[in-house]
């Protein structure tokens, strides 16, 4: 199959960190197509970045020329994820949304370890929209800063460790997701230093989109996702407008 | 006070008549100011569509030369509310938000009604969002169409009154939120045929901003909302583009 | 407009400091008729004293003479609000409900902070009962002292600053609603000291129920809030008997 | 054991009609003092009555000359339950509340009965405030009057157990509890005609007040049920307010 | 009435322990039939023993000879309760529901206190499926020996005091659930220590079987409780197997 | 990879039929270890025989000799689930888990098609404790009789396809999970017949245990799924209690 990894960030060093933790996990006969957004944050880490993205997302979508089998949304904060489903005919995941999946069956109260505070409401709206509500033991937000991994990788990994112990004494966790594209393989690289299973979204984003693919479920010919045809819109990129405005 | 009537549609048309609606409510001081999307769908009706409109809402509000008090997003599914929340230093209400939240104290159980079938879901996890979860006395998505209201007005309304009706006996509904621009001044013209009280985004929204900015909060300082500063996009408007990348 | 300020306490300089934050936040044409209720406590404080004050609410709006508009029911535990709302054909908002209104439209976890322990649980059914079970960030509950106002206002405005902090930096409130009576005009007073936005249920309120009035909904003819008619009530003040037992 | 009926309606026709409903289930030792409001509505059916019930409930617990042991509240939508909680040292129970307590261990989807639409809403959130949320089937509101049941009981019946046929259809309720004063004693008389348990709020709530009697759980010294000691209360029957402003 | 006290721990002990608990509170002609299971764990501490429990239990009361009226089960994690009350005509109650339902009675946020950090997702996952969601205020694991209790018993009491008082004071728990088998009739112990009412258990459980069986409900003739007929089973106890392979 | 099918039912048939599903959607490397229960019901259909299948399932892969690198509980009521996670290292995936899970990827709200009225409550809290609550449009149960499928497969089809366009027309379900063993493979054949997509629990359950297994999350050392070891127990295989007293 060929999967398409969408970072809806426009950083290229970003999208090649995650297609490394990509390809670590990927099936042998999968073909991994990375991209990133065409405009937009480098590294989105806003509200208003985010609603950019989910933009940058379709318009990514749209403007792809080789043929994919499945989409993974590798930008933490899924923006797009839905509107991308409609538009596209093949399964599309959300790297936190898989991540959550994932750890759902690990463990039954789910601890979240994000980079920095400010996202922490996002995060927790986002885990409620996909049904864990009850679930949620808590999420840390930790001050650990991805541009030591080359200099010092303990400096980075420490304050991580610290947020999923917190998490599993004080609030019971019982698997802790790493939220963020930077978090790509460090399950592995920490399993021995927290008690609970560790999982990030880039490897259960790709998993999960391997097993839609061979899934194989029908496209919705009805309700909010199925696909638009016939829409009239201006202004965006012509890929983009073509796909909505198709005739079906 | 300034209101922008932020239309993240691209319809010059439907501006007018939400303009129309909004100062059949504004108090006698209020200027509006109605603008609406720069690209985009020219009537919004798909999570594609509604996803692009939020980042054309960033783009018109941050284009806006015009000074402004509040924000209206008059499109119903209020896309971006949130980001444009974090954008700006005024405070920024959705219509369907403010619809529901001015519902809430006029019935305990709100029904909904919506033009068309396919975004029932996104205007039940809108309801969800905002709270309403257990409040939601259920949504009647009707076949009424908006192009009727000059030729044949009644052929508008009569599928709109019965889907109120419906919700008031089936679904034990004690007030009804008519979800749409296109609905905008109709709670008066239907009031005596619905025996519960009627509410429209626009006029709830109007009411809601000016409101808020006569309350008067603080901008916040921390948190998701907290204005981004020193953010580097690119590929977006330049007016969207600086306004993230200030320096605070 | 005419708006009832409905203190279902029996103290008067209660009502004359509700009033007092009232009027600076009110519309120049509206005006104030400030009443407390005619049995009851003086400032009620236990579940027992909320329960007399819903009775005493009825009995003081059924025996108001002047012509109102809407009411805005300025006791925190909002008590009979749905009561009144039955029992009348214009708007009534209650100040706590406000608060929490206009505060989920400025961030998305609310935090609230209360005066004294021993109500705390009652204001965490009153923010659920309106909806935002998932929204509430936490509840702190202060030990200020209402008369220090005038001999030392710091030592009552530290401790709740404190609690607005608490709120902010542990639970990731976005906004705070300072809740009860006396807290009217603080949001002002203590912007400067609190990084989110802060509301008072009394500015929220006001606004809340002009904005009702000119949205003029319908009163319900069916459902909980359809006015009774032809009810026979004894014991009670004959104002009130009436009311409910009229013809319709 | 010495249990206080208090019916917070003031007709004493329903006060015996309970008063042999709670007899026929009680244990042979316990000595029942049925009691009825001293003022407020003859049989409470609106928001603003049930208001005006919490108040006469605690005035008639607090003007009772004879001791007992634990208190039934009588009146189906358990108005001041808590305040009334708050105010004694003895057990206190809501006859909806039981109901819907013991009919949780004989079903898990439960389906409840009223007499008219009017109160629908009031018992679905009554429902929701215990607990119920997701254990609640549906309600059917049903159009039988309580004056047939002398004269033509079966025009009572009929549409009780049709009602309570579509909650076991319909909605695959596995118990269902008859709400209201006048439903005791039902649930024996219909078992035959209905394929699932019923219970009723009077049978429901004598056992359960003995259970807790025997219990003997200690009166709580914090929180917001700790008896109230020191309040000030005006224009209140002097029994009502030397309770709530005792030396503790 | 005849009570079938149904421990599905092996250890007779254990038995031994609740039947003294069970009859502290029983009512005078309450006769108490305490059995233990026929396999499984001496004491169930973990997910996979309590599914085994849950077995033993239906083993154990289809086995059983004498004539009952109810049962307790009197594991506290209550597994099987569901499949026991589908097995039996008579009234099942689990230890742990009685005792949140009757505590739900005595205070609005219910606090838990259990043995052991390791069945605290499970406790907090039962009080869910009974609907406390919303009423939990916390659970609190302590690290008490039952051991302790005959040579110094002060050393069991006290952790169990301290988390009684740190679920009052951090959670404002205003009624605490002692879980456990072991608790029985700790309350009255330990009432003057902890600021609210305290309940366990096997009290709540006798009180709440001896309610339902003087309700005299009917059994289920629909529904999932519903007892089976007609089915085939193999391997399991020849009683167990008449049960559910009966004519009906 | 080596796959564990464990079926808690005891028939064998049942175990072929959800063999040859599996392997219709299994990598080409994946080994399918097809095992039925040693004692319980040839077909679980009721809650009692669902508490004995989770007994079983334990015993069964206590039982087994061969290695295997994941299981996948394939009755469809998932009993026993959690507790297989605490016995095991190796990953567990439920039939019905999977299939919600893999579902909540293709539309935001789910249908679910159960055969028989019986059982329906107990899939209705099944998704619930999945985190379900607020995505599930609806369960519809249908009378389709499983022997039909070979003499006369239409008479099998039509009843499901019947019901999943009930829960489209009706409920907005924008995907179907087809719960049972016996809906095996059916999603692709009666797809054309559904405007959404359609999910078994087989098909979901070997890709997403294939996906556990590849994801390599390490085995949680602390909390409620850390493997017991030095249990006692009695009366059970032998093996199962050598795999619970053993020494860590």
């Amino acid at each position: 199959m060929r999967l398409l990894l969408a970072n809806s960030n426009t950083s290229s060093e970003v999208t090649a960190t995650i297609e490394r933790a990509a390809r670590a996990v990927a099936a042998p006969d999968t073909v991994i197509l990375a991209r990133n957004a065409r405009f937009g944050a480098a590294v989105v880490g806003t509200r208003s970045e985010a609603a950019i993205a989910a933009h940058a997302l379709l318009d990514l979508l749209a403007a792809e020329g080789a043929p994919f089998d499945a989409v993974l949304l590798a930008m933490s904060m899924d923006s797009g994820l839905w509107a991308a489903r409609e538009l596209l005919a093949v399964p599309v995941v959300g790297m936190t949304e898989a991540g959550l999946l994932l750890a759902s069956t690990l463990g039954t109260r789910i601890g979240m370890v994000v980079l920095g505070r400010r996202l922490l409401p996002v995060y927790s709206e986002l885990a409620r929209s996909y049904g864990f509500t009850d679930r949620l033991a808590g999420i840390e937000a930790v001050d650990a800063a991805p541009q030591d991994l080359l200099s010092d990788p303990e400096a980075f990994y420490a304050p991580i460790v610290e947020g999923c112990r917190r998490l599993v004494e004080r609030d019971a966790a019982e698997v802790v997701l790493l939220v963020g594209a930077v978090m790509g393989g460090l399950p592995r690289l920490l399993a021995e230093r927290v008690p609970v299973p560790l999982v990030d979204g880039i490897a259960a984003g790709v998993l999960l989109a391997e097993a839609l693919v061979r899934l194989g479920a029908r496209e919705p010919q009805s309700g909010s996702l199925a696909r638009p045809v016939g829409r009239l819109l201006t202004g965006v990129a012509p890929e983009l407008a073509a796909k909505l405005g198709g005739s079906g």
